[in-house]
């Protein structure tokens, strides 16, 4: 399992595989983001750019961190103490139904917490993909990791 | 409703409630974020900062936009086209369950899209507060609002 001294900046990979599909879209609107473009394809038509039942923004992230976690060991990534924050998330194409997303990850920062003892913080930034090459969504997650246990 | 030209710089609402429950934060985790820290309150409490059973980020998020579009008619405001981007966003405090949820928002910059005509953006910087004052997390929205009808 990789600690915070296994991260290099420039590290890139790619992984993962999530279908978009009606049901969740319209699952993750009803409870969080009901609004009439992420509910139906009708309400969607509507909509200026979408075109057609697109997935809310957060369900897109939600989607993104389902993918992230998948790669981590089953009862969890003993190093992995989740994020501080995101930068620059940007929803850049419609997400729809028979989409097949994944993802790509890029570290371009990795420092020492110079407040806490045994925390690095590295700067991700992870793209995710849809068919594999289109960028659908972006942001730079801020992810706190332990140092190796001495 | 709002049109683009009603929303001005400095405007500042305070509203919604969201009471946050374990069933829910257990919910949203399994789905999309299953690390232990948001799956029990024995995976909480050997994180070394949540202390207990802690919502996943994208869960604060996604509740904060349970309370954006609460605020909405229904069937939907017909200015709202959703947003293209979010700066900035920071988890400030674990949330538990218990933590009954608010917003504050403030409109921090409007202007009409350059591209696209009818169409202005606004930032809107979005505070989620726990009972009532104490800010749990905080991000600047890049929203897409229509012009008024001619």
């Amino acid at each position: 399992m990789p600690w915070f001294e296994d991260y290099q900046v420039g590290q890139v990979r790619r992984f993962g595989r999530y279908e978009v599909t009606a049901q969740g879209v319209v699952d993750f609107a009803r409870r969080y983001d009901p609004q009439p473009f992420h509910l139906s394809e009708e309400g969607g038509r509507a909509h200026p750019y979408f075109g057609g039942l697109t997935a809310s923004g957060w369900h897109v992230t939600a989607m993104a961190m389902a993918m992230l976690v998948a790669e981590m060991p089953e009862g969890g990534d003993p190093a992995a103490l989740g994020a501080s924050g995101i930068d620059e998330l940007r929803w850049l194409k419609p997400v729809k139904p028979g989409d097949l997303l994944s993802l790509e990850t890029e570290v371009i920062d990795a420092r020492l917490s110079e407040g806490r003892p045994g925390l690095g913080r590295l700067q991700v930034r992870t793209t995710v993909l849809r068919q594999g090459d289109e960028p659908v969504c972006r942001f730079t997650a801020l992810v706190m990791v332990r140092t190796r246990p001495s």
